[in-house]
């Protein structure tokens, strides 16, 4: 049977990219409410697509964007369930100037020898997702079934930090709740090597506003003798890390271990250049902490950076004003033993002890995930792995990803449901940035894995 | 004559009032490009109205926004000759959504006892130029002359560094020379007390940009390896003054001397507080430089403020990259002593030795201007420090402005021709801010100032 599948994807190539594009033509921008409607339509759009497949789906309304829910039943009634998780919502696609193309209209083009998907979404995370269900119409072309028993669970406020995700899961944990969940949202090692990852950093978002006048200052009339909350900013902001990369945060450290020797090692056999990594993008030394590889860094080690600033006059020209307020977007990737909650107290207090007289602080939230470490000993573990191995003729690479996937926290917590990650996205995909692409190899061959790794999984 | 030429401004005060709206109406800012046409439609209109009053004047055009210049004869060929000075261009309007009414439908409005009008330019400087032409127009309407030749000179680049303001003085300084100019840019000590400016600030803007990658990057892929822009800006921001509030560039304080005593002697005769100063835009202590007075910091000590920042996300909702590149506009006020192209030089060298290995950084120049200090033994200035007191009842304070207005330099540097500059704007006038007005009084004894002024001036 592997092999008719198999061949089905590979004939129905051209329409299942058809489909994607469709996919890819709706906004569905989470994070600004101007695109709320467009999500609700990628919404129904997936579920349409389900229903063709033989699926019992809906749109599930949240206090936010829908999830998308849908249900196949297996072979037997005793067969292995898997629950399915992608996201449907996309990034903002600022700044716009820097992209090539339109970014909701999606078109295949040539990179070099390769052909890829340009879109925003097309890597993060609809072509991924759309491996998994295009997958599943394999099966159902072929054999009328599917080897194991589905449900897919499609979020859409995974780039806004899901805040409808954890109130969803629990009300709908018997519905939800499978023996394993399948992630499509991660990256592969190279174009050549599959991975599953086995360890995510957390995440937790905060806006600071500093605010000091009353109202915008003439610079001139007022400057010298007003506090200005542009340079008050800076300040804490230049404070957050000291000369060798450290997080400055009181306790911000605790309960961050080691990484183990054998992992160190297994990650020291891949051969990864540092160099490598930083020269598509223009840098030739890696910032951060002193004292780490490159790949403990990114994956191991927990760090605070500044997403975005803004205060006083932004735009052409210039305008000599001393501002009432300035604005910056901090995150901080989190770490296996950090707790999120702990961690936004430590750094509210180190903000506030910075702020001088006369002025004030707000915090805004944006959603707090702890870190996630897969259990090495996962019995499905083994399987996927092999049947990645076969479909890619490589080893597949036991990775850590320095990007957060908040939901496999909370399957593991709510659900205590483990996660298998599996993706097909590279590193050069520009997901967050412009021109977002997705190898076309990664959408075809994408398709084949899961197909091996469902076949695989069911036996 | 001088009783006339007063009850004929007091009469016509209501259509001096529709003259000025006129004005307030168009949208004439300099600092963005979308606006040029505005001001050339603003040029035009002041060429019409200088025109009626029998001036010969017309649009000049620049490399930027036109000047508008007209000359009227005085009464004899060896008559006093002025050249007043203001400037038709106003500041952005930009946070609009804190302007309780359109920027540009200027009212009067009720503000306590008073009344005031409300509108983009009210204060800074169509109002205030506004003044001087109508005193123009006061005389002719009695005596058919004005009492002085008057060269009127109206520029449309001082919200913006003023880049043809040099230019258009050197390939006309035959035609502009005058015995002396009077600007009307500056405010009143207070309500009730005229001033004469004597001292003002130069100033020296630039706008830095840091790139670090050559795109925008995923905090989580790349967060703990890659240059953060903002994080970098931060750092040097924070470094421009140390824990003294003294600015940190070496060689800024070179050449500034210390106030004369009997100047500040008479700065702690105006009773000025700290406070009341404070008090209205919400805040309690001076900022700046510790050991120096109020005063003194905003008149007399030269300062570095960040007048906007910008990188990353800033919009709604929250998106974790890592920016390729980060911005801020940064200005310095200077005083007496002070060069600000070593001061340029100095800020950018501070500035490049900060950027770190791999990183970049470009300056753009927003112009440069000396600061200014007016003889105290200027023959004029007893006149119209008489002239003054008279109309307001109240003896005329000698004072310094924090503010820059680079044309006082340019006159004496290029034209050999010293300035009187008088101004009836009000501090709590919101110039450069939301909800600009300026008091119909400045307005109504501003024109009734210059015709004593003028008459003050002829004898």
């Amino acid at each position: 049977m592997l092999q008719k599948v198999l061949r089905q994807i590979d004939d129905n190539l051209e329409q299942s990219l058809t489909r994607l594009f469709a996919l890819l033509r709706l906004k569905s921008i989470s994070t600004d409410p101007a695109f709320k409607e467009d999500c609700v339509e990628t919404a129904d759009w997936l579920v349409r697509e389900l229903q063709t497949l033989g699926f019992r789906g809906s749109r599930r309304m949240t206090d936010g964007n829908p999830m998308v829910v849908a249900h196949h039943h297996g072979p037997s009634k005793d067969c292995l369930h898997v629950l399915f998780y992608g996201h449907y919502d996309v990034q903002p696609v600022d700044p716009l100037e820097l992209w090539h193309d339109d970014p909701f209209q999606p078109a295949l083009k040539k990179l070099g020898e390769k052909q890829v998907i340009v879109g925003r979404g097309a890597a993060d995370d609809k072509g991924q997702l759309m491996t998994f269900i295009e997958a599943c119409r394999a099966f159902k072309a072929v054999n009328g079934e599917l080897p194991v028993a589905v449900t897919i669970l499609l979020e859409g406020e995974e780039e806004s930090g899901s805040p409808s995700f954890i109130p969803f899961l629990e009300s709908n944990s018997d519905e939800l709740k499978a023996d394993l969940a399948l992630v499509c949202d991660t990256t592969m090692w190279n174009e050549t090597t599959p991975s599953i990852t086995m360890a995510l950093r957390g995440l937790l978002s905060q806006e600071i506003t500093i605010k000091a006048a009353n109202r915008d200052l003439h610079s001139g009339l007022y400057g010298g003798a007003a506090a200005n909350p542009i340079t008050i900013l800076s300040k804490i902001l230049a404070d957050l890390h000291d000369a060798n990369g450290h997080v400055t945060v009181p306790h911000f450290y605790d309960g961050v271990e080691d990484t183990p020797k054998e992992l160190l090692q297994s990650w020291h056999a891949l051969n990864f250049r540092a160099e490598d990594f930083l020269a598509p993008i223009g840098l030739s030394v890696p910032y951060g902490e002193n004292n780490y590889s490159l790949l403990e860094l990114i994956w191991a080690r927990p760090t605070a950076e500044v997403n975005g600033i803004s205060g006083g006059h932004e735009g052409e020209g210039f305008k000599t004003v001393i501002p009432s307020t300035a604005h910056a977007k901090v995150s901080f990737r989190l770490v296996q033993g950090q707790d999120p909650n702990q961690i936004r107290d430590a750094f509210q207090a180190f903000v506030r002890a910075r702020v001088p007289v006369d002025c004030s602080v707000s915090f805004k939230d944006y959603g707090a995930a702890p870190a996630f470490q897969l259990p090495y000993d996962l019995p499905f573990l083994k399987k996927a792995q092999v049947a990645l191995s076969e479909e890619w003729a490589h080893e597949t690479a036991l990775v850590a990803s320095g990007g957060s996937i908040p939901c496999v926290g909370d399957f593991q917590r709510i659900l205590n449901m483990p996660s298998l990650l599996v993706g097909f996205s590279l590193d050069d995909d520009n997901i967050h940035a412009p021109n977002e692409k997705y190898d076309l190899k990664s959408f075809h061959k994408g398709q084949r894995s899961w197909a091996r790794i469902l076949l695989s999984l069911a036996n």
